[in-house]
C-alpha cells in the first residue's frame, strides 16, 4: 500500500526540496562498530525534513482551499516548513507557536513569511488556538505529523536514501509525533531491501515506546527533554503504521543525547539539533547489536540557538 | 610556472585527501549580494586543508629521510595535519606545540599519532624547541605555510574548486603564514580563466596587509585575535607569490569575524572555526565591490572547542 502515493508525493515535491547529501565518517564508524551513512537533513530547506511533508501537504489541497491559506501549530520546525512551503507555493500560512519556543525559531518562521500567533505552551492551548483560526480565516489545519500527506512528504527523505545505498539494513530516525518514522517506515517497505526501522525516543518523552508496548497512543505526563521537537505524541493515522512496520524504539537517556549531539558536531563538522542526535545516540546506546552492519540515520534537522548550547 | 608541480601535487595527494564538497546557500546569496561558493575543506580529513600540504611535503621526501620523521611547529591545524599524513604514510612525527594551544587541538594531534613537545607560546620558543628536536632526531622540519611543496599541496583545494566553477571571477582565502593564499594564487593562475585572488586578514593581526604595502615581511607585534589560526606572518617562499598573483588584502575586524562565522554556523549548518571566517567576512566588508559576481571562498577549517564559543 501507498506505493504509487510516496511516488507521486516525491515527483510532486521534488522542485521545492534539496536532494540533501548522505555523509559518513570513520571515526563515527569506528566508535558506532557500524557502517553508518548519515542522510543529512540539516542541510535541507529551512534546515529541516519538516519541508517535505508540508509541500506535499499543501501541493495536495485545492485551489479554493489554497486561497484561504493554511494553518498549524508547532513548536518549532514544523512551523517554518509551513511558512516557507505555503511562501513558496503562494499561499497564507499562519503559525500557531508556544510563547516560549525559542526566539530564534519565532523569528526564522516570520523570515519565511508565516504569521504567528503566541500561545501558552501545552498541546490543548495550541490546538484551541489553531481551531479558532481555521474557523475565522477559512484555513486548512495541517498536523505535523498526524496527517497522511505529511508522512508521505517526510518519507521522502528515506527514498533518496536508499536510491542511494539500497543495501541498507537499518535506518533509524528520532520519533516524536510520529512523522518521520511512520513515513520512514514506509519508504523502507517498498524501497528497501528487507531493511528494518528503529526509532530513537528520549526517556524523558517516550511515549511511543509505550504505546507500542501497550498498543494505544499513550502520552507523555511531563516532557522534560533537550530534544524539543519530540515533545509530541503519536496520532491516529501514524500509529498504525509503525505498529506494522517498525521493528523496535530505543530509548535514550539526555546525557546520551547531548553526547551523541557533540560528537555529531566535532566530528563530522555539521550542525544538528539535539532532536536530531537522538538516533546515533539510540544506535550508540545498543550498538553490540548492530555490528558491522550498514546503518542509515536520518539526521532530521539543524535549528538551533547558538546562544543556548548544552555544551 | 609550477604548472606541472601543481598537477603532480594533486594526483600525488589525490588518494590522501577528500574532494571536499562545495556548499552554496541563498541566504548567505542574498546577505553578500553576490554568488556565492563555499570550498567546504572543514569537512576535509582532520578538520582542514592542511592535510592537503602536509601530505604534499611528506610525498616529496626521500625513503630515508622519511625513516628519520618530521618536525613541525603549529598552534593547531597544521599539527594536526603532519600528524594525520605522517601516520597515513608510516612516518614519525614530533609536532611542538604552544602549551596554551586548545586542549581539544593538543589531544587530536595524538589521537593521529603525533608526539607533542610543549613549549612556550612565542614564536621564537617554538622555532628554537623544533630546531632542537631536528637535531636530535634528524628528523626533517616542515614549515606550516613557507615551503614549497606546502604551498603547492594548499593549492589543491582551489584546483578542485575551479574544476566544479570555471567561470569564478573571485576566490578568497584567509591569510596567515600565507601557504594556502599562496597556492589558490598558483592554482587561480594557472586553472582560472582571470580569477582573481582576495585575502581576508584581521585587522589585529594584519602583517600580510602590511607587508603588500611596503614590499617587506612585516610582523605582528601583538596577536590579540579570535582567529588562532591566522597569527603566523608571511615567508621567503611564499610572499614574492602573493604580491604577484594577489590582487589585495582586506583587513576586518573581530566582530565581524565573529558574525560571519554565526552566519555561516546558522545558515549553512556547517561548523567552521574563526580563521575560516575571515574571509567570508572580507567579502562581507567589501560587498559594493562585488555585486553579483560569482565568488569561491574556501573555508579552511572547522576545528574549534565547542566549550569555548564567541556566541
Amino acid at each position: 500500500m501507498y506505493l504509487q502515493e510516496l511516488k507521486n508525493s516525491h515527483k510532486l515535491i521534488k522542485p521545492f526540496i534539496h536532494n540533501t547529501p548522505v555523509f559518513t565518517s570513520n571515526l563515527l564508524n569506528q566508535i558506532s562498530d557500524a557502517q553508518v551513512f548519515f542522510k543529512c537533513e540539516n542541510f535541507q530547506r529551512m534546515g529541516a525534513f519538516k519541508i517535505r511533508g508540508a509541500t506535499n501537504a499543501i501541493l495536495k489541497l485545492s485551489e479554493k482551499q489554497k486561497s484561504k491559506g493554511v494553518v498549524t501549530h508547532s513548536s518549532g520546525n514544523f512551523a517554518q516548513a509551513v511558512s516557507l512551503a505555503a511562501y513558496n507555493l503562494g499561499v497564507k500560512a499562519y503559525i500557531v507557536m508556544p510563547s516560549n519556543a525559542p526566539k530564534v525559531k519565532k523569528e526564522a518562521v516570520k523570515e519565511y513569511g508565516g504569521i504567528v500567533i503566541e500561545c501558552p505552551s501545552t498541546l490543548k492551548d495550541r490546538e484551541t488556538t489553531a481551531t479558532q483560526i481555521e474557523q475565522e480565516k477559512g484555513a486548512v489545519f495541517l498536523h505535523p505529523s498526524n496527517n497522511l500527506d505529511v508522512i508521505l512528504g517526510q518519507g521522502t527523505a528515506a527514498i533518496e536514501l536508499l536510491e542511494d545505498h539500497s543495501d541498507l539494513e537499518y535506518i533509524f530516525t528520532p520519533v516524536g509525533g510520529g512523522g518521520l518514522i511512520a513515513g520512514t517506515a514506509l519508504a523502507a517497505n517498498l524501497y528497501g531491501n528487507n531493511c528494518k526501522i528503529i526509532g530513537g525516543e528520549p526517556y524523558e518523552v517516550n511515549d511511543a515506546y509505550r504505546s507500542l508496548l501497550s498498543g494505544k497512543i499513550e502520552t507523555n505526563k511531563t516532557t522534560q527533554t533537550i530534544a524539543d521537537g519530540l515533545k509530541t505524541q503519536l496520532g491516529d493515522i501514524n500509529f498504525p503504521i509503525i505498529q506494522k512496520y517498525v521493528t523496535k524504539i530505543i530509548c535514550v537517556e539526555e546525557q546520551e543525547i547531548i553526547t551523541a549531539m557533540r560528537l555529531i558536531w566535532e566530528r563530522m563538522k555539521i550542525i544538528i539539533e539535539p532532536s536530531s542526535a537522538v538516533a546515533f545516540a539510540a544506535l550508540l546506546k545498543e550498538k553490540e547489536q548492530f555490528k558491522d552492519k550498514k546503518i542509515g540515520i536520518i539526521i532530521s534537522g539543524g535549528n538551533v540557538d547558538l546562544k543556548n548550547l548544552p555544551f
